[in-house]
C-alpha cells in the first residue's frame, strides 16, 4: 500500500493507520470529522459523498457530525468499509482525490495548522486498575508485600467510574489543584496546593456499536463489536489528595481535575497487525470474563518529562500496552455484567500501564518510589512528583515484523502552578 | 396565589410547586418539557411564546427543547422570572390561558395520558455519603462501633462518581443482576445471580448555570447559583457484589445497575419555604466548604414495598431530607474544589438519608440490621432484603407552617427476576 501523500517511513500516520479525530481550522471554525495521514489531515467532512459503499452509502450524514459518536454508533462492517474507501481514496493508483486540484485543496488540511478537539461527547468514562505490575507496585507501598494485591483483583477486573467533563485534548494545560490531604496519620487535615502530583501512562478506549439497554449483558466473547479504537491517556492524580479521601468509595477529587487525551483515535483494525499473546492469568476466571482470542496489543509506550527551564526533556519510563493483565474485552465484560448499558463514545481507561522493571512504570509514585528514589533528568534536575511548569508528553507507536510502523501521536499537558483560592 | 386549575389540597403539585419535566403524550411523540399542576402537565413548549419578560423574551427556544439542559444553563434570574411567568398564566385572576379554549386544548395534558422521561442529558453523575446516620450505620456493621465513621468523614463530604448511562425514569423496571460475590471470606468467590439486592432511599440535585472551566473552583459560598432543583433517587444496589469490588477503588457494578430518579425537578424556588436549619456539624469544615447560610430542607421522605403477591404496599421507612450532614452546597464545593468542571444537566445524589431511629433508615441494609431483624410487610411477608417482584416507590413532600404542600410525585420501580447468562 502506498499513498500518494508522502510522509515520512517515521510518520505515525502512514496510510496503514488512519486514525480518526475532530478539528477545526483556518479554513474551517466549524468542528469537522478528518483523518490523519502523515502530516495532513483528510477532511472527511469534504469528501463524505466520496463513501459509496454499500454500507455507507446511505450513511454518509454521519461524516458531516461535529463528533465521532454517529460513526462510532454503526457497525463493525461499516468501520471497515470506511477504512477501506479512505485508503482507498488516498491509494497512489486512486485519482479521484490526486488529480482534482480543486478537492484536494479543500480536502485536505495540514495538522500544523488544525486545532484537535475531544473527538466525541463522551458519555461515560471508566477508569480501570489492569496492570498487575501497576497494582502489585502500588500495593506494596501502602498495604507491604505480603497483601500487595487485592484479594478480588485476579478474579476481577477492578475499574471505577471517573469523571467525563474534565477529559481534555493533549495540549489543553492542568493546574495544580487544592484539596484536602492528611499530611501526618492521626493528626489534623491540611489543605493547600497538592503536594504529589502525578501523571498516569493509560490507554483508553472507545466504545463504538449501537447502544445496548439497561439490563443488557456483554460478555468479554461478544465484546469486539463494541470497541472501536484507542488513545493515550494522562489520568493526571494528586496522590496525596486521593489518600486522604479513596476511604471508602474510591477516587474522586485526586482525579476529575483533568485528564488528556491524545487526539487521533487509532482503530482496532490499524491494530490488528500487532495483536500478541494475552498476559498470562494464573487464575481462570468466571466465564463471563473469559475469550479464547489473542486480544492484547504490542503497543510501545514512553513518558518524557520536559521541565519549563529547559529545552531537554527526558523519557523517564518505556512500557507497554501488552503488559496489561486484563484484556479490554475483559474491561468491557466486567463494565457490564450487572447490567450497565453502553452508548457509542463510552470510553474505557486501561489503568495504569508498569512494566516489570523500574524504567517502565507508569507514574511518579512507582518511578520514584514514592518519592524515595527521585529521578535525575538529563538536565540534572531531580524529581520526586511532578514541579510546576513540568510538562508530560505520552507517546505510543506499534512496529510489526515488516517494519511497518502506525503511532498515535502525542498526549501532553503542561503542569500550571495552584491558583490560590478566594473564600 | 389560587388556579384556575382545580386540585386536591393533598396534591404534590399546587401552583406554589411548579416542577420541570420532559413528556410525550398521544397528542406530542417528540418529547416536550412541561409544569406539573395539579393532574394536568402545562406544555411549555406549546406556550413558550407568552414568556415575554425582559430576561426569556429572547430565550423561549429553550421551552422548545427536548431536554432542560439549554433552560437549566440559563441562570436564577431567568428561572425566577420563568416560575414567576408560569404562576401568572396559571393564576385565576389571568385569561390568557383560561379564557383561549383553543390553546387551552393545546397547552395541557393529563399527567395519567403522558410518559415522562429523564428530564436531561445528566452529563456526570455523582453520588454522595452525607448522611451521618446512614455512614454510622454501615460503619457499625462493617467495621465495629469504635471506627465507625471513616476518619476523613467529618472533614469531607465524601462523593465518587457514578454511571450516567443507567440513571432511568420512575416505573421503568430494574433487573436482579449477576456477578461476582465472595460468600464466605478467604474462600473463592461465587458467580451468580445478587442475593443481597437492596434500594437506597436518596434525592439529587440537578446543577444548572453556564458549564464552568476545567480548572475552576465553585465554593459553597457560591455555590447556590449553580443549583437547579431536586428529585427524589433510588440508587439501587447489590449489597453482595458491593462487598467484594469496592476495595480499593469503590463501588462500580454494584450500582451502575440501574439508577431510578422521579421525573419531576422540584426548584430550589418552590422549596425555599421549607428551609430549615443545617445539621450541626462538630468539626468546623475547611472555609471552602463554610456557607453562613441555611441551606437544609424539611421534605418529609416515605418508602413502600409492595410485593409482586399483594394489593398492600407496607410503608417501611419514615425519613427526612434534613438528617443530612453536609449540604448540597458542601457537596457541589467538594465536587470541584480540584477543579472539576460542571455542564447543566449533571447530577448530584445526596447518598442515603437514613434518620436516627431504626424506622427511619433509608435502606434495607440498614432497615433489616444487615439481615438480623427481618421486617414484617402488612400481608404477613417478611424480608431482609428485595425479592423478585417486589416494587419498591419513594415519595417525598414538604408542608409549611400555612399547611402549604408540594411535593415531588413517586419515584417507583419494580425489581424484576435475573435472567440467566449464555456463556
Amino acid at each position: 500500500m502506498r499513498s500518494f501523500i508522502e510522509y515520512s517511513p517515521n510518520s505515525d500516520f502512514p496510510i496503514e493507520n488512519l486514525p480518526y479525530g475532530v478539528f477545526t481550522s483556518p479554513k474551517n471554525v466549524e468542528k469537522h470529522i478528518g483523518v490523519a495521514i502523515g502530516e495532513w489531515i483528510l477532511d472527511l467532512n469534504v469528501v463524505s459523498h466520496l463513501f459509496n459503499g454499500p454500507l455507507l452509502k446511505d450513511k454518509q450524514h454521519v461524516f458531516k457530525e461535529e463528533k465521532l459518536n454517529a460513526f462510532m454508533g454503526l457497525t463493525r462492517p461499516h468501520w471497515i468499509e470506511a477504512r477501506k474507501t479512505i485508503q482507498s481514496l488516498l491509494d497512489v493508483t486512486n485519482t479521484i482525490l490526486q488529480n482534482d486540484s480543486q478537492l484536494r485543496e479543500r480536502a485536505f488540511v495540514k495538522q500544523r495548522e488544525a486545532k484537535m478537539h475531544v473527538p466525541a461527547d463522551i458519555g461515560d468514562y471508566s477508569d480501570f486498575y489492569s496492570s498487575i505490575h501497576h497494582a502489585t507496585n502500588v500495593g506494596i507501598m501502602f498495604r507491604g508485600k505480603e497483601n500487595a494485591l487485592p484479594s478480588n483483583w485476579k478474579h476481577i477486573p477492578i475499574g471505577y467510574h471517573g469523571r467525563s467533563s474534565s477529559i481534555v485534548i493533549s495540549g489543553t494545560p492542568i493546574t495544580r489543584p487544592y484539596g484536602q490531604t492528611l499530611p501526618v496519620d492521626g493528626a489534623e487535615p491540611h489543605f493547600g496546593p497538592c503536594r504529589l502530583m502525578d501523571f498516569e501512562l493509560e490507554m483508553a478506549c472507545f466504545i463504538g456499536g449501537p447502544p445496548t439497554k439497561v439490563g443488557e449483558r456483554v460478555i468479554a466473547k461478544e465484546a469486539e463489536d463494541k470497541l472501536f479504537g484507542f488513545v493515550l491517556m494522562n489520568d493526571w492524580s494528586a496522590r496525596d489528595i486521593q489518600k486522604w479521601e479513596y476511604v471508602p468509595l474510591g477516587p474522586f477529587t485526586a482525579k476529575n481535575l483533568g485528564t488528556s487525551i491524545s487526539p487521533w483515535i487509532v482503530t482496532i483494525e490499524a491494530l490488528r497487525p500487532y495483536i500478541v499473546d494475552n498476559y498470562p492469568q494464573d487464575i481462570t476466571p468466571f466465564p463471563y470474563l473469559r475469550h479464547d482470542d489473542k486480544f492484547n496489543f504490542d503497543i510501545k509506550l514512553e513518558v518524557d518529562l520536559k521541565p519549563e527551564s529547559s529545552p531537554v526533556a527526558t523519557t523517564i519510563s518505556r512500557s507497554n500496552y501488552r503488559f496489561l493483565y486484563w484484556t479490554v474485552k475483559q474491561q468491557l465484560a466486567q463494565q457490564t455484567i450487572t447490567g450497565c448499558n453502553l452508548r457509542p463514545g463510552d470510553l474505557l481507561g486501561s489503568g495504569t500501564i508498569s512494566g516489570d522493571t523500574s524504567d517502565s512504570y507508569g507514574s511518579m509514585l512507582e518511578l520514584s518510589w514514592k518519592g524515595t528514589k527521585p529521578l535525575r533528568l538529563l538536565n540534572s534536575d531531580e524529581r520526586k512528583f511532578l514541579q510546576d511548569g513540568d510538562t508530560v508528553i505520552l507517546r505510543g507507536y506499534c512496529i510489526d515484523e515488516n517494519g511497518v510502523r502506525i503511532g498515535f501521536g502525542n498526549c501532553e499537558g503542561k503542569l500550571l502552578p495552584a491558583v490560590p483560592i478566594q473564600e
